[in-house]
């Protein structure tokens, strides 16, 4: 198959970039080694990360930046050293691009790779040689191998994009935590990540899955997920107290520290965990430690999830049947894509489409 | 042997009980049922509890209340439902009296009785039968038998008492956060709680036991205890950043809310948790949710302990001749050891010791 393809993308210059800015430019990729599969890619989902980073929420971005990480598409180039993807495979790669592998790393030593502090996110990091890594807002991406998945072939691509970000923030703490049968689980926020610990945490066979949320807007579209319960903490003065001790583990999804999270404490059982995955840009609110110590609960928190994980999880999506609600835009209309979602318009996520001709 | 003895202590009977004014008087205990075990104190630790009991800090204090929850005694008059304890015997009370013992308790059911939401606490609470409990600053204690422990016999009696409040806050949640051989354990503030820390930290075989203190004004008293590293955190501004990523699990024995949580949450690897066992009457400071979320940590909580864990702890201070660093205090002091006690004067537990004369 031909190599002679182009590296174009969606690039953030400045913080404007998440008004609209992103220009459409060439740059330079990795250098390929025999570790690397090139993709062409189909279809990457727009994930919170990518707003956080297009406007240096996060810290100063490494512009030129090209966002998206939730990336589907086919096997281009695969190295001579890659044993678990053949050219032509239909592949994904999600948040992280590489980590150290080193036999001393804490993180890669036991398994959780994700948590490797010389991880390599899928944009905006910097590989050991140097090079940058760029996202999935593009025609094609390079990743290293370790972290690209085959895609189990029942999944549409649109459906699997999201799923390599916004499912596995989710899935990892819940299976991790112990969310199945007998277990009460609750879902705070109503939205891309939210939406999949909704469903997953059915298709891992949850007893009762509540959703919590501020208003009622979405109520209809909890039930329609498979939620069983629905809490609006604002329009509820009672709702702490009337839900208190009845969940075994809460994940939380939001991403603004203005949460009540002493409310949120409340809802907890004895042993219960509450689960952070949102990633506020600024400090969560203080909390009375005796809501931790009279239930022996927990306050944790988890970033996307290891490969093995990520394998798990599109196993389990597939036999289940997950179903995420998606809403496919062309990848020329990414600005305004990203604009929609910081408006939170998305219902519950967007995935552009690469739709143009290829120069393959 | 007679019951013809008086029920009489220290009674606080406001807020200011805290600044030497207990009042010596009688009080009635609870009912006697054969459930029951009679303790002729001879020693009674003195808790942090007790001070933020006596002054009203964690909310309004059932007065009178005789406060002290580290007693050991003298079986003297036993239940006959009662199998474990015989007339005679030298037993221990902690900070529990009861538990529901309901079934359908979550916390009771599975083992975790010390988190029943139904707890009556050794004093100041209320039994099912609407009598008050009292405390150990006295002639003698009346607790149900579940909650009553017989003493090893290689333990002193002024060692054993502290554990059974203090050493167990610590050694419950060390014990199930998996500290031991491999671990590097993290204790902060060297007071009464966090001496039985390093103590038992060690007893449990971690590889490195780190106190974290303020000043270096105890670091050689952490030594003679055992522990391999001493940090400083206002003695030295770069503390956070030489010791990140260094400890698996931190035990935070601070009972101010004035802490620097984000200082101790990067001190903790992959995976690590950070154990609130002191219970600031204020809020904790917020933090930044990506100091739990990059290393997949916890904040957790625990409280005091299970009565098969402090069966456990008493064996291992037997085997391993965990020596706490005790004063021991007559107990016709106790107005002063209470004040020295606020004041941080202990060097590291004040023991009252009721050595006046028996009216049995």
């Amino acid at each position: 198959m031909s190599t002679n393809y182009k590296f174009e993308g969606w690039c953030g210059l400045d913080p404007s970039a998440v008004e609209g800015n992103m220009k459409w430019q060439r740059y330079d990729p990795k250098p390929f080694t025999e570790d690397d599969v090139d993709i062409r890619i189909s279809h990457c989902g727009i994930c919170g990360s990518d707003i956080h980073t297009l406007r240096s929420g996060w810290g100063e971005t490494n512009y030129p930046c090209v966002v998206g990480h939730e990336i589907i598409g086919e096997a281009v180039r695969v190295g001579q050293n890659v044993k678990h993807i053949k050219e032509g495979d239909r592949v994904g790669v999600g948040a992280q691009a590489s980590s150290c592998l080193k036999p001393n790393c804490e993180a890669c030593a036991d398994g959780p790779e994700n948590h490797c502090s010389g991880m390599v996110g899928t944009y905006g990091s910097v590989y050991p040689d140097g090079s940058k890594s760029y996202g999935g807002y593009a025609d094609y991406n390079r990743t290293p191998s370790h972290f690209v998945f085959k895609i189990p072939e029942s999944i549409p691509s649109a459906d699997a994009a999201p799923m390599l970000c916004a499912g596995i923030t989710v899935y990892s703490p819940l299976k991790r935590e112990g969310c199945g049968p007998g277990k009460k689980v609750g879902i705070i926020r109503l939205g891309g990540l939210g939406h999949f610990g909704v469903l997953f945490a059915k298709a891992l066979g949850a007893n009762k899955v509540v959703v919590i949320s501020r208003t009622r807007s979405k109520e209809a579209d909890a039930a329609k997920m498979g939620a069983d319960a629905f809490i609006a903490t604002e329009e509820d003065p009672e709702w702490a107290k009337q839900n208190a001790n009845s969940l075994d583990l809460i994940i939380s999804t939001v991403s603004s520290p203005n949460m009540p999270l002493g409310g949120y404490l409340a809802l907890l059982r004895t042993n219960g965990t509450f689960v952070q995955v949102g990633a506020p840009e600024d400090e969560l609110p203080g909390f009375v430690a005796f809501s931790l110590i009279l239930k022996r609960c927990k306050i944790a928190g988890s970033c996307i999830g290891a490969p093995h994980e990520i394998q798990e999880m599109l196993q389990l999506a597939a036999e289940k049947k997950v179903k995420p609600w998606i809403q496919e835009r062309p990848l020329r209309d990414a600005n305004q894509a990203i604009v929609d979602m910081e408006s939170g318009k998305a219902r519950y996520v967007h995935v552009p489409v690469n739709e143009k001709p290829r120069d393959t």
